[in-house]
């Protein structure tokens, strides 16, 4: 990775350490459940997309709050997907999922806190330095993980296990699944920056297409990849009867859709008057990412 | 029930209705799993403290975004509180659990989506009315049932099973697992009508002296009442065998802490210019009731 991209891995882990509550006498387990997930060497792709749409539209404050609320909840959702009940995983970047360290109770409640927490800390900014972009971007963090969309994304996708679906139903898993936090962290970044409608809006279809690719190239690289490289089994949504992109098209076809759409979302860029050189390398980084 | 109390009950559960999200073609499954357990019965005590505390000190708006949000996360955290990980408990106010009744996958999305839309819909109406005192009735319902709060209180509480622990550190599980959920009900209720630093804290102290009596109560009847009459099994906090009070106390022993304790409530109570007789009224039935 760049070492210009690298300061943004950076500035959000450090923001993650700084904003997490500390581990206190009575509630060790729970903090270090929540710290294992949240450290067990995630992308930060979300955040990283919110601080970079946040600059973009000339935001100059800290947004920090917001950059930890987004990957407490990416990796809350982790957690509980992981579950024995859910998709049953056992790794996960390479290291044990949190319930097969800390056991299924304490994964569900880490899981809860961390999401929790997240709201907790947006509340708290909000609090402390009002404005009602702050409001608005926490509301599109609650829509997008909501029932309309990560978690009715999840529960579509488990119930069209074992099933034939169409491509229509597969994009709302996938819009909605994974989708939906990509593209609110996109558009969390632009709202918070006070951008226009049209930046924002410009943003937020940015988010929706890359978050498309994103998936896809998921998809292939459960396919083809390998434990090793890729820090979890491969082949587990062949094993859980999952419709994924390669139900329905060819490695190569996946491709030629994913760059399809890399384009158009590099071009949705050049609209923004700002700085967008990061952003469009995300883009291009991400159709040919091997983990 | 006192008609006038019961006019309360209908409030809460019109307003539930009203603000749930309603079912829709893609994601029916969970949204029933959600209705299923928000409809299940409950005593709906935490949102209606909340109304009267709030009309205590004068409020005259609605605040049923809060009243919702309060209630579905109680009910999240006893959907989660009753999967096979955590309680394992197959009946609840007399009814099947969640997971019984929907699966444990859906249970655990459900309870994510009632947390979820329950943060949702406070920011939505935040952004609606703006207002500092509702961001910050939305940031103390975050704390108390965030990890310094109620899932702090359930790890606790789970971590304490076949242990031997003091009486301070029961004091500690309820205050967090039970308590704090039930002195923030009370304690939003006064700041989003606006009332005085010293209204507001003598509020949260009686939501703090009943929500003890309620755990204590809880703990009497989980050994001496009937499944009938409480619509869950008996005993299973000795089967579980968790620390309850009646570690500590007799049966008299506990309904003499109880009585204090309600006397001390009704006694910051006197202290509020506003009505509070409902309040007292509630004060007093907690520690007579059955279920």
């Amino acid at each position: 990775m760049a070492v210009e991209m690298s300061s943004y891995v950076t500035h959000v882990n450090t923001a993650l350490s700084e904003y997490l509550p500390k581990r206190t006498g009575y509630f060790e387990t729970i903090y270090d459940a929540m710290h294992y997930s949240l450290e067990a060497g995630g992308k930060r792709i979300r955040p990283i997309l919110m601080q970079l749409c946040y600059e973009a539209v000339g935001g100059k404050e800290s947004i920090d709050a917001y950059l930890c609320a987004i990957e407490m909840i990416h990796t809350y959702s982790l957690v509980h997907d992981d579950l024995p009940a859910m998709d049953n995983d056992d790794y996960r970047r390479g290291k044990l999922t949190n319930h097969k360290v800390f056991g299924e109770a304490i994964a569900i409640l880490a899981g809860d806190g961390l999401l929790t927490e997240a709201f907790h800390m947006m509340l708290q900014d909000v609090l402390t330095h009002g404005g009602q972009e702050r409001v608005h971007a926490a509301c599109i963090l609650a829509s997008a993980s909501g029932v309309e969309g990560m978690i009715g994304g999840q529960v579509l996708d488990m119930q069209s296990e074992n099933k034939v679906i169409d491509k229509d139903t597969l994009d709302i898993i996938h819009l909605n699944k994974t989708g939906a936090l990509i593209a609110a962290a996109t558009k969390m970044g632009a709202v918070l920056a006070g951008g226009s409608a049209r930046e924002i809006s410009l943003l937020e279809a940015y988010g929706k297409y890359i978050g498309k690719v994103f998936q896809i190239v998921d998809d292939i690289l459960d396919a083809t990849s390998t434990m090793e490289e890729l820090g979890k089994p491969i082949g587990s949504d062949m094993e859980n009867h999952k419709n994924t992109y390669l139900s329905f098209y060819s490695v190569e076809e996946c491709y030629k859709i994913a760059e399809e759409l890399t384009t158009k979302a590099i071009g949705l860029l050049n609209q923004i008057e700002g700085d967008t050189h990061l952003l469009e390398q995300i883009a291009m980084q991400l159709i040919k990412r091997r983990n």
